[in-house]
Parts: structure tokens; sequence; C-alpha cells
């Protein structure tokens, strides 16, 4: 099978190592923020970030070459963020005909004409003829990248491509679940970064005052599983999605690192939130779950209207510290209620 | 209210903390394996373990003591591990008359004399004349001794019990929540230390490898959850109260530190697990997810039968790994299955 990998960040290009010791002919373009990736991976460096070089059996592309690297391709991984898929898909244009499958790795949310709040896949479905398959569970890049055990969860309301997608990546280390729910893997998948932030201050009480503040990460931890759950089921899908690998599991992994989990530490230590947001975002990074925050309070306010408080007491302690400069420690304790 | 804490071990210690701060007159007995704790608070110094000294308004009473120490007592808190459950039982005798409540920290399953695997709160209703309440929900004993936020779940049938319970031991930073739900919080309270076991078995891999094994243990999370909810459901508890604080938010917290995980570490590291668990095993200190592991396996098998490998995959794999010299990794990759 030829499956185009766009975007040469660090979880599109993991992809490439299961679908590559999967034996198909795997394609990495890189975008115009890729060029460094791109110059590395061609000469058989490591890629600058994930440490590894690309896999026997995958090519990389440079953003000039992506016409080559989509030709007659039937399998396309959507490997950017949430930020960069309107551009990437208005640079693909009318090259994905023949394309039967669009998996994406980016989480969040859009906005569509109407002022609606919904899953990135819904943008994606609008806008490529090609079924759209999201990506959940728990999976950091790098551990992808080298092979160690990893179990996610594809997910799209098209069975037979479903399983066309599981075929074609699953490998001994690289297990595929599959689920119908791509609403639920998909507001758990932009969710889980948002509550990672406010499990993250957690850490960051644990810095500003020497002690371990491991009980109240704990008790905000099911919280934040029951509200991705109620989100969900709030724009039809199954809320018991959440309580599997790509909610409590992505859940679990994002709070062990990464960015989401660095805002809400620095949220903690004292620093406030937009200052510590600006510190962490650059032109080719952003804070996935910050978004996700202030998209999923509108979306869940939207549901509950005055009762958003109660139904979703830790994303509007959340969405508070975030963007109402609230106290900390007082707004997050006091959600646990 | 005169309340008795049973054991000046580290979690029946640090209750004394909230109570006392409660205004309540409160008594901690320590056993005959707590003399130099009990040596140690008496003249005012810091508890050997938790480091931290008895609060103002909590009295240390020695092993031989126990008649003052439960005089007039309304509330008693069984303070000590499974395994001393029925010694301490024996050694108070008829001294629980005229108390109304009896709460236990100690986390695991008993046999009964017809040989049913049973919740050990099933035991202790049937040799005191008290209402039973299970304490379950991410509590790590220092934090609560230091007054750092910590929100619990108070379970028992008896609904008036369960009130006073909540209003004698909640305060600013212990926070209380109740269900009518004892086996759910008992089964949770007890498997979460089995499943830490398999949990830190991902930690271990970390450290043989080099590498982290993050996707792995977020992989096995929500299995574990899952068959916790299941094993609860089996014998008349609510396979939802696992998604909360006792379930989900306790696991949390166990796999962040303690005994358990450490086991599955050394076992993950390549340590055989009978050698890890002696290791580990001393007069006064066991491994209470080891024994949970076992007892909450042949419950599982006494409920499922032949297809107790289906029905409580990561269970069945930690149970190999333990008892039958399972190969450590390929066994619980093949769980996630």
């Amino acid at each position: 099978m030829r499956i185009a990998i766009l975007g040469a960040g660090d979880m599109g290009t993991a992809l490439a190592t299961p679908t590559a010791d999967g034996g198909h002919d795997v394609r990495l373009w890189g975008t115009a923020y890729d060029s460094a990736v791109v110059d590395a991976l061609r000469v058989g460096a490591p890629h600058p970030r994930l440490g590894t070089p690309l896999p026997a059996g995958a090519r990389v592309f440079a953003v000039d070459e992506l016409g080559p690297a989509l030709a007659g391709v039937e399998v396309v991984v959507l490997g950017v963020t949430s930020y960069a898929i309107g551009p990437v898909l208005n640079a693909v244009g009318d090259k994905l005909r023949g394309v039967s499958a669009i998996l994406t790795v980016a989480k969040g949310f859009d906005e569509s004409d109407d002022g609606r709040i919904r899953p990135l896949t819904d943008l994606i479905a609008e806008r490529v003829p090609a079924a759209v398959v999201g990506i959940g569970g728990p999976s950091k890049a790098n551990e992808v990248a080298r092979r160690r055990p990893t179990a996610v969860l594809f997910a799209s309301s098209d069975a037979a491509i479903l399983r066309i997608c599981h075929d074609a990546f699953e490998t001994e280390v690289y297990r595929v679940g599959t689920t119908p729910d791509l609403i639920g893997v998909e507001v758990a998948a932009a969710m889980k970064n948002a509550y990672a932030i406010a499990l993250g201050i957690a850490d960051g009480l644990q810095i500003a005052t020497g002690m371990p503040h491991h009980n109240l990460r704990a008790a905000l931890f099911p919280m934040a599983v029951r509200e991705m759950g109620r989100l969900a089921g709030g724009i039809g899908g199954d809320p018991e999605t959440v309580s599997g690998p790509a909610g409590a599991g992505d859940l679990q992994v994002t709070i062990t690192a990464g960015r989401n989990r660095i805002l809400g530490e620095l949220i903690g230590t004292g620093v406030p939130a937009e200052e510590a947001v600006r510190s962490l975002t650059s032109a080719d990074t952003t804070i996935e779950g910050y978004a996700a925050a202030k998209a999923g309070y509108r979306l869940a306010t939207s549901l509950s209207g005055a009762g958003v408080t109660a139904d979703y007491p830790l994303l509007s302690a959340l969405s508070a510290i975030l963007l109402d400069r609230a106290p900390v420690f007082d707004t997050l304790w006091a959600a646990v209620g």
C-alpha cells in the first residue's frame, strides 16, 4: 500500500515506523516548518527531536515535492497540529483523488461557519473526499518511533475503511484497536490536553511548596475523565469511550510528559497563565490543550447553559484560571467540591 | 466526638490530623509493632516514617493502654493493614460496645469459612457490632498528615452513619465524598494495589531498557479500571464506582509511589517475582497488592470460570507473572491484545 504522511513533526514521523515495518511504500512529506527535519532525514541523520532516523522503506519529501509524495497514494496521514490543518489542506488541494482514507493525529476543535464547536475531523471530512479516521489512545511519538509497545485506537464511522487502516498500521509492537465512535475519540483526544494542564497545576504546586500534591492530582483525574465523557455524549459521542485508551489512557500518558502538563506546572508555580502560555508558544509550536480548554469550555457552556459549573466543574475552573486570572489553588480545589 | 484510631501506622496516624483539626478527642493506639512510633509521638517527636508529630488535640496510647484508648469512644478507625485486622479485632474483644461506626483503611480480601472471597469489610462487619465504613480515594498518608488537599470517598450502606462520619472527618483540606457502594469502594481499594504492580512493571521495563514505556503503562491503566469494575459488579457492587476517586483516582496515586508499584518495577527489571516479593516483605511490612492479586484472581476465576482470561486479561497476566513465572513482557503485552 502507498501511504503518505503529511507533516514531519514528531507524531507524523513516528508513524513512518509501523507503516514502513508493515512493508508499505511510505512517503513522509515535510511542511515549510519541517525543512531542517527533511534535510536531516534525507541524509540518514536522526529526526532532530525524535532522535531516530527514518526507518527503512520510508522516503522523505520536501515541501515542494507534495505532488510526487501523493502520487498513487491510497492512505494519507495528516501529521500536523490542529493549527496547520487548514493550510495543509489548502496546499493539498485536489491531489487527494484516489485516496480512500485520511487519518489525523491533530487534536482539537474547529468552529464551523455557523459558530458551532465541532471536532476537527468534521472540518476534515467537509474538505476531503476520503473517509476520516481519528487516532486516539496513549501514544508518545518517541516511543512509537523506537518500536516501544503502543496500543492505539482508530475511530471511523466507515467500518470497511477502519479494517483496511487497522491491517495497514498494526504491527507486533503497534496495536490498533478500532471503534466506530469517532466523536468520542476526538473529544477525548482534544480534551485530554486541556485536562493535562489542570493536572499539571498539581505538579506546579509541588514545586512551589516543596511538598507533593499527588492526592490532589489523582482526585482531578477521574473528574477529567467524567467531564470528557459528558462532553462527548453531549455532541453525539459515546460517553463510555473516554473510559478506555482514548480518554483515561491518553490522559495518563499526557500528564507524564509534554507541553500541556508543563503549562499547568508553570501556572502551579505561580507564573500568570497568559505569561506561561506565551513562554511556551512560538512560530511553529503551540499548546493544543490551551486552545482545547477554551473551545471545550465554550462547547460545554453551549451544552449546559447556566449549569456549566455544576456539569463541568474542573473545566470551568481551568477556564477561569487560564482566561480570568482566577486564584489558582482556591479555584482548582473548589472544583473538587 | 471521641474517636479512637487503632494502629499507628502511616495512614492511621495521618487520620489523626483531620479528626484533631475537627476538634474531636482523638486517641491513637499503637499495636505491638508501633512501639517506636508511640515512643516518638509521646515526646512530641515526628512519626518515624511520616515525618510529622501528632497534631494538637490527639493523644497517643501504647499497646497495653487499649482500654483507656477506647473508653467512651463513638467512632473507631481500624488503621492497620489487612493482615493485622484479625489480631487487632481479637485484642479489642468486646470493648467496642457503644461504638456506632468503624472505619477501615485496610485494603484486601478475606476468605470466609465457606471458601468465598469477600471484601475485608464483610469480615469486620461479622465481628463488630458497629456500622462499617470503607475509605477509598487517592490518599497518600504523608500528604494527609501535612494537610495537603485530599479528597476521599467514605462508603457504607448505613446512610445516617455515613453522614455522621462525613461531618466528623471533613475539613477544609480533607474532603469527604460519600457513597452507599461499599462493595465497589472496597474492591477498587484492594485491587488498585494489585494493578499498580502490573503498571509498575512498565516502569521496570524503562529501567531495564533505558527507554520509557509510558505508552504501555498508559494502555494498561484503563484495562485495570475496567477489570476492577467488572469484579465489583460481579459481587454486587456498582461497576461505575471504579471510574471515580476510589478506582481510577486511587490507582493514579498508587502508581506514583509505594511498595506495590516498586514490586512491579523490580519484576520489570528482571528480578524473579518470588524474589522481588521476598525482598520487599518483612515482619511488619507486607505488600497488600500481592495478596490482592492472588485473591482477586481467584475471585475473578470463580466469577468467570474458563473465561477468566477473556474477562480479566490484565489480572490473568499479572497472576501468571507473579505465581507461574510467566515471561514478563510477553505475558503483559499479550494481555493488551
